[in-house]
């Protein structure tokens, strides 16, 4: 397996599970396959994700560099500046959402909410499996539209490259300094509030007692 | 520690990693409280998920029993059907995504979308350590927008219940039911697709060979 030489760490304040803390979006990605069984795992935790009536509205196109032209079209949808990077990316998914509830035919506010859900989990075994994910929003959405025959009433939401993380070398030079730089956040205080909008929870600022940094 | 007795893990057609296994969204929830530095990390872990541009679009408004008054605002704020069962929850949390990126002022159209994972982390992270997380869509977006002074150009999306499950004895007879009801999700075929919409792709079909169901 590809030993990624940049681990790049989230910088936590408090401690938080290692699955958590080792996930990033790597540009730079190892051509190494990825095992069938894994790849399927991605979809199965992505499947068991919650959603607002368990509506499941995620639907995914998968193609790896095996499925030649159909990884082929995926690609063409990106960006000039993801396929920069992303050719290396052994699998590229297209994440579509279901935009109203299959039952009632009602819009379903949460889908984009909920798709988020099912990648975050998708991501969170792929890091278990010492897999990485890039998650792109730079497509054109209307090309991957017509490339796949995607119905109304479904939008193509996000693009990943998935795979192996490899050393950043043979990145574009300024992608590569990307790649090296420190990982940032903002502070907790700037988005965990109470009690009215902007004032920082006492929580947060109680936690000065434990945190690390 | 409360020891949940329904432990009611999905049953997946292949292995995924035990913390996505485990989780689940009782309604049913201990009254014990949680620990403040549990609760900070739930929001670390957040802090650390990817979005668009690293926006970071969420906002989180968090209200434990101890915050009592704080605490009774949002719990108005919810469906008649949600306080059946979340008055017995610790803490409650609305979550609030920042419609326009910070520094353009553009719409986001992903902001929902990285809403969704941020959440996905903090739920994560609960689950490793012992607590869970019911997300509740079923609450009024205007008087929580009112009680809490959420500025225009941000979006109230979700309300949390967080604390540790407890058995479902206390839970009124529909909602018991309904907690120890085997879970179920759409089959992988069903939205794991190749080459054109709805066709399935070959890595699920393939995988028969190494599921075990």
């Amino acid at each position: 397996m590809a030993i990624p030489v940049i681990e790049n760490l989230a910088q936590t304040r408090v401690p938080i599970d290692n699955l958590l803390q080792r996930r990033r979006s790597p540009r730079a990605f190892s051509e190494q396959p990825v095992e069938p069984e894994k790849l399927v795992s991605l979809f199965e935790a992505a499947r068991w994700s919650p959603s607002s009536a368990n509506e499941q509205p995620w639907n995914f196109i998968v193609a790896t560099k095996d499925d030649h032209e159909i990884n082929s079209r995926l690609f063409e949808c990106l960006s000039e500046r993801n396929r920069q990077w992303a050719h290396r990316a052994p699998v590229l998914v297209l994440v579509v959402a279901r935009l109203h509830y299959g039952t009632t035919g009602t819009p379903n506010k949460h889908a984009w909410y909920d798709l988020g859900q099912s990648v975050a989990h998708l991501t969170v075994q792929a890091t278990a499996l010492g897999l990485s994910v890039h998650q792109m929003g730079g497509f054109n959405t209307e090309k991957a539209r017509e490339l796949f025959s995607i119905p109304d009433g479904f939008a193509p939401v996000i693009i990943l490259a998935i795979g192996y993380a490899d050393t950043p070398d043979a990145l574009p030079h300024d992608l590569r300094e990307r790649e090296e730089a420190p990982r940032t956040r903002k502070p907790l205080e700037s988005f965990v509030f109470t009690d009215v909008w902007g004032k920082p929870s006492r929580h947060i600022s109680d936690a000065s007692g434990f945190h690390h940094d």
